[in-house]
């Protein structure tokens, strides 16, 4: 599989600093190949096209929120907990990697309806386990049950998506794992039984 | 002033079509003229480039909701009803004004950094609206007195407009206006003393 070989995931990073730097619009791949330190040709042998890398790269990384988030629900079966180390583990992930916050905040919101369902797709997987952490919730008795669950991941997603765009609009300037709390205290209490 | 001149109403409506339909890099000038019914050279009359349509149909719609938003601030003093009239309003204009959703959730997210300040530049009116019911409501009693300003202005904000930009994604087949009930309850809950 392409995505287990070495140069794979050097120009996974390489194409995550280059479009952080330039914008998407402007990380030509040739710059993106600079970047990885490799030649421009090997490029094509993993990718199709520049739209081809965006995806990719927004696939890798979220298979690492995907995975991390999993791991939470595999440890921890209360609702409250699982939704904080949802908010930490996302913020972690975007505070220490400030490129990819950039590419994910930003460059990822491309207005080309086929690559935003593209990208809507990727995030799915993502969005389904914050399903599981509401839906076991209420059965659990520990959420309310009257919730609306596509509106409750709306506003705990849209809640999320938006501290950290705004976060990365001021110049990533303040701590933004330090109002994980914070934004975990909103949230639950809207969710909460 | 320019925005006074019938024209200039003409040229902003039909930008809005025009991006909606073609997606913002697209909608060359010359499409939005013919969409306008004025010569190519008349935009130029009103608007020095392609990026100032944008921002200028993004501070003319925007004008709208501030308006809608100031004249519910005047009529009610409490912070939930406020709130609930902020989110219906909100809804409301874009669910009848198909077009204008497609731009502010879509095509506005351009990924320029300088594009990105200038639309937040102009949201900032709104959102200083949102501030004073929070502020107030926190004032009367009325909201939670811990509340971090700022972050529940993020929540509100990521809140409806994920709840907008999904409907949008979902080709508006359901009904946004009804969904205001539950958004309010949602963000109520979590913002009440």
């Amino acid at each position: 599989m392409r995505r287990d070989k070495p140069k794979y995931k050097q120009i996974i990073d390489a194409a995550v600093i280059t479009i952080a730097h330039n914008g998407y619009h402007q990380a030509q791949v040739s710059k993106i190949a600079k970047e990885a330190g490799v030649a421009d040709g090997t490029i094509y042998l993993y990718f199709k096209n520049k739209e081809d890398i965006l995806i990719s790269v927004f696939r890798e990384k979220m298979a690492v929120f995907t995975k991390n988030l999993q791991a939470v629900l595999n440890q921890e079966t209360d609702a409250s907990m699982r939704l904080f180390k949802m908010i930490k583990n996302h913020f972690r992930v975007l505070h220490e990697d400030r490129h990819l916050a950039i590419v994910t905040q930003l460059e990822l919101r491309q207005s080309g309806k086929k690559l935003r369902l593209k990208i809507n797709e990727v995030l799915r997987e993502y969005l389904d386990l914050l399903d599981v952490i509401l839906t076991e919730g209420i059965e659990q008795k520990e959420l309310d049950s009257t919730l609306d669950i596509r509106l409750a991941r709306q506003m705990v997603f849209g809640t999320i998506d938006e501290t950290i765009t705004s976060w990365v609009m001021n110049d990533q300037k303040y701590d933004l794992i330090e109002l994980a709390p914070k934004v975990h205290k909103l949230l639950i209490r809207a969710l909460k039984a």
